[in-house]
C-alpha cells in the first residue's frame, strides 16, 4: 500500500484509509491534519507522512497514543507523466543547468523532509509546456542544497552556463535553491563577461510535488527569458506576487530573498526589477545590457576568504581581530543605517587598514545608500580607510570583494574596482546630488 | 559674518553673498549647490558650509581653484526662539529621556558634520507645539551616537524610563538615533516589566534644523502617543510615509530600519504596526497590552558576550570556533532562507553545543518564519541542539538572547526562555498550522 506495510498498514486499512485521504492526526500533544502521501518501502515502519495545508510535509511516529480519524477522501496519489515527445528543432536552444534544491527536490517519506534528487531530465517532464517554447538541453554542474553553495560550485555554473551560450544555446537556465540564489546570480555577474544571451536563476519556494508549487510557473517564465528576450546579464525570475499568474525578472546584483517561504520572496533593492513575464510575454523595463556578440568569458578567480560581518551594539573588536589573524583577506561590514560601527570596533579597523585588508561599508538597512559624510562617525571611518560601497547590497558587496580581490589586492585598485560600477551592483552618486540621501 | 572671518569673509562679502543665499560651488571637481549656512568662529578659516537640497550639509575648502556664484538670494538664517511659557498643570506628565543622536543633534561647521549636542531642553524649545499636549521633564540618560550604544547603557535607559513612570510620568518619551533605535527598543521591551505607561523611542532621519526635518513630526506624535494611548508597552514611533502627515507606532521587538535615509524607514516585520498617529489623534490597530497598575520592574541582567553571526556562502568554521575559544556566551545565527547554515559550519555548532553555548537559528530573509523541519540541513540543525527561533528578527534574538542569559545559562532553560513569548517579539506556531509558511 503505497510504501506502508506491518502494522501501520493494517491499521490504516481498518480505518479505510487510502493515500490521498485526508486525516486528522494527534500525537504527543500535537495535531495534523493533512493529506497521506506515499512513502517508500525502506522508510521507518511506524512513520506516517501527511502532506499539510501549507503543503509541506510532516512525518508523524504512530505510537499507542496516537489517534487517527479520517477527515475526507482525496484523490488517489498519481505517478508523474511519460515525458512529452521532443519539440520541433526550429525553437530556440535553451540549456537548463542542474545545481540542486528545491526545483530539483523530491520528498523523503521516511522523515517528511525534502530531498534533492530530480534531475534536470525528470524536470522537464514534470512540465510538458516546456516543449512548445524550446528545445532543453539538461546538464549538472552540480548536486547540492543551495545553503550549502560554495564559491568553487559558483565557477563551476559560471562555466556550465558559458560553455552553453558558447556552444549556440539562446539562453541559460540555471535551476537553484532559493536560500543563496541570490548570492549565485551575484557571483554569475562578476564572473560571466560579454555575455551572449540571459543567464536566468530560477527555483522554487515550495516543492513541486506540492499543490502550491511555484516550480512550474517560474520554470516557465525562465525558459521564455531564456528563450525570447535579448537580455544580456546575468537575472533571477521568480513570482511576482503570491498570485500563480506572472513572474518579475530581478537583476542578478539588486535581488535580495526577503522571506522565509512565500512564493513572491525575492525582491529588487535599490532599483525596479528588469522585467515581468507573464505566459509567454516578457516584457522588460528600464536599462538594462543587451546580447552581445562574440564569446562568452569566465572570469573565475575568487578569494574565499571574505568575511561578511554584521555589527551589533555591545560588540566588541576581539572577533574582528581573530579574523585578521586568521588570514582573512577581506572584510564586509554590514553596519548601522547610512554606515557606521561602534567605536569599539575602530581598533581592529585600524589593524585591519595596516595589514592591507581592505574594508568594505554597507548597511543592515539593506535599502539606501550608504553615506560617510553625514555624521562624524563615518568621517572617522573614512579616515581610516573603509571604503564605501554607495546603494551596493551587503551580500552583493561580499561576492563582489571575493571577485575583486581574486585579481588584485593592491589597495586602491580593490577600492577603485569596489566604487566601480561592474554589473549593475551600484549606482554612483553624482556629483550635484552627491548627498541625496534617495 | 556668521562665523566667517578672514579672506572668505572678505570674498562672500565681493560676491554680496549672506548666509541663507543659494550659492553654486565648484571645487577639485566637483560642483555643489547649496545655501550657505552659518560657521561657528572656531571653524577651519577656509571652510564654507552649505545645505544641499538634499537637507544634509557639506564642508567645501575654498582654494584658489573655487568658484563660487551666487544663484539666488535666500531666507537669512534665524536663531532658535525663546522656549514657550510652561504648558498648563493640567496636562499630563510625559518625561523625555535624552541619549544623543539625530533627534538631538547640531551641524558642526566646522566639517559640515552632525553632531550630538542639544539638551532635552533645546528640542523642548524646538516645537512648542509640544506645551499644548502635555508638561515635559527631560532627563539625560547618556550622550552618545546610537551606533556607539551598549548593552550597559540600555540599563541606564530603562532605569530613567522606569523612574518617570514610578514617579508620576503618564509616558515616557526616549529620543534615540535611528541607527539602532530598533536594538534598544527591543531591549527595552524585555528589561522593563509591568509598564504603567507607553515607552516611546522616537528619532529624526534628517537632524532638526534642516527644512526636510522629521524630527519635529515624530517627536510630537511620540509625545501624543505616550500622553494619550492607553498602551503599556514599548514603541517606536517614526513618519509613515516620506509625506510629513502621520507616523506609526511599532511594537519594539518587530520593527527594523529598513532604508538608510528616507524618513519612513522603519517598518514592523512579520505583523502590522500597533497603530497610527495623525496630529493629536492616536488609532490603536491589532493587538496589545493595556498599561497596567503598579511599579514598573526594571530587569536589566544582560549577558553582553553574545555574538550575531550572519552566514554566507563558502564561510568556514574558522571564526565560529574562535568565537567559543574567545569566551562568547551566545550565539545567534542569522541563517538563509528557513533558518540553514552551510554544513562547513557544523563541526563548530556542535562544539558549541559541547560547551553549552546556545546557538539559536534566525533568517536573513528577515520576513518570514523559520522552519527546521522541511528540509535535512534544517533537521541536522534540530539534531544538534540549535534553537529555532520561530518568526522573531534576527537583531531581537540577539538582544533576547543577551537578557535570557542574563538570568540562567542551563540549556532547556534558554530554550524555553527563548521560545516563549516575552514582549511580542514571536508569535507560536499553532499545531494545526504548524508548517504554514506564512
Amino acid at each position: 500500500m503505497f510504501g506502508y506495510s506491518g502494522e501501520l498498514a493494517r491499521l490504516l486499512s481498518g480505518l479505510s484509509v487510502r493515500v490521498g485521504d485526508l486525516l486528522r492526526v494527534e500525537s504527543g500533544g500535537r495535531v495534523y491534519e493533512g493529506i497521506l502521501m506515499p512513502r517508500t518501502g525502506l522508510g521507518d515502519q511506524s512513520c506516517l507522512v501527511l502532506k499539510l495545508p501549507s503543503g509541506y510535509n510532516v512525518g508523524v511516529r504512530v505510537g499507542r497514543e496516537t489517534r487517527i480519524t479520517k477527515v475526507g477522501e482525496g484523490e488517489p496519489w498519481k505517478r508523474l507523466p511519460p515525458p512529452p515527445s521532443p519539440p520541433a528543432s526550429s525553437k530556440p536552444l535553451v540549456r537548463l543547468v542542474g545545481t540542486g534544491g528545491t526545483i530539483a527536490s523530491r520528498v523523503d517519506y521516511r522523515t517528511g523532509g525534502v530531498h534533492p534528487a530530480f534531475s534536470p531530465e525528470e524536470l522537464y517532464s514534470l512540465v510538458p509546456e516546456l516543449a512548445e517554447l524550446a528545445r532543453l538541453e539538461t546538464v549538472e554542474a552540480c548536486s547540492v542544497f543551495s545553503e550549502h553553495m560554495t564559491p568553487e560550485l559558483w565557477v563551476r555554473i559560471a562555466e556550465k552556463a558559458a560553455e552553453g551560450l558558447n556552444s549556440g544555446a539562446r539562453g541559460v537556465v540555471v535551476a537553484h535553491g532559493t536560500d543563496t540564489m541570490a548570492y549565485t546570480a551575484s557571483a554569475l555577474s562578476f564572473m560571466l563577461r560579454n555575455l551572449t544571451g540571459p543567464v536566468v536563476l530560477v527555483g522554487a519556494q515550495r516543492s513541486s510535488d506540492r499543490p502550491s508549487t511555484d516550480a512550474h510557473l517560474n520554470l516557465l517564465s525562465a525558459v521564455a527569458v531564456a528563450s525570447l528576450s535579448d537580455l544580456g546579464e546575468v537575472c533571477v525570475v521568480m513570482h511576482a506576487s503570491t498570485e500563480d499568474d506572472s513572474c518579475l525578472i530581478h537583476r542578478g546584483t539588486r535581488v535580495r530573498k526577503c522571506h522565509t517561504s512565500r512564493r513572491d520572496a525575492f525582491v529588487s533593492i535599490n532599483e525596479g526589477p528588469l522585467g515581468v513575464v507573464r505566459g509567454r510575454e516578457v516584457r522588460m523595463l528600464g536599462e538594462y545590457r543587451r546580447r552581445g556578440e562574440g564569446r562568452v568569458e569566465v572570469d573565475g578567480r575568487m578569494e574565499p576568504r571574505v568575511l561578511l560581518l554584521k555589527v551589533t551594539p555591545g560588540m566588541g573588536a576581539d572577533l574582528l581581530f581573530s579574523a585578521l589573524e586568521l588570514g582573512y583577506r577581506g572584510i564586509v561590514v554590514e553596519g548601522t543605517g547610512l554606515g557606521h560601527a561602534p567605536e569599539a570596533l575602530f581598533p581592529a579597523l585600524r589593524e585591519a587598514r595596516e595589514r592591507g585588508v581592505p574594508v568594505v561599508m554597507t548597511s543592515q538597512c539593506l535599502w539606501g545608500r550608504v553615506n560617510l559624510n553625514v555624521y562624524s562617525t563615518g568621517r572617522d571611518l573614512l579616515g581610516m580607510g573603509v571604503i564605501p560601497a554607495e546603494d551596493m547590497l551587503p551580500e552583493v558587496a561580499y561576492v563582489k570583494l571575493m571577485w575583486v580581490l581574486g585579481r588584485t589586492r593592491e589597495p586602491e585598485e580593490v577600492r577603485k574596482l569596489m566604487l566601480q560600477n561592474l554589473a549593475g551592483e551600484l549606482s554612483p552618486r553624482s556629483p550635484l546630488t552627491s548627498h541625496r540621501p534617495f
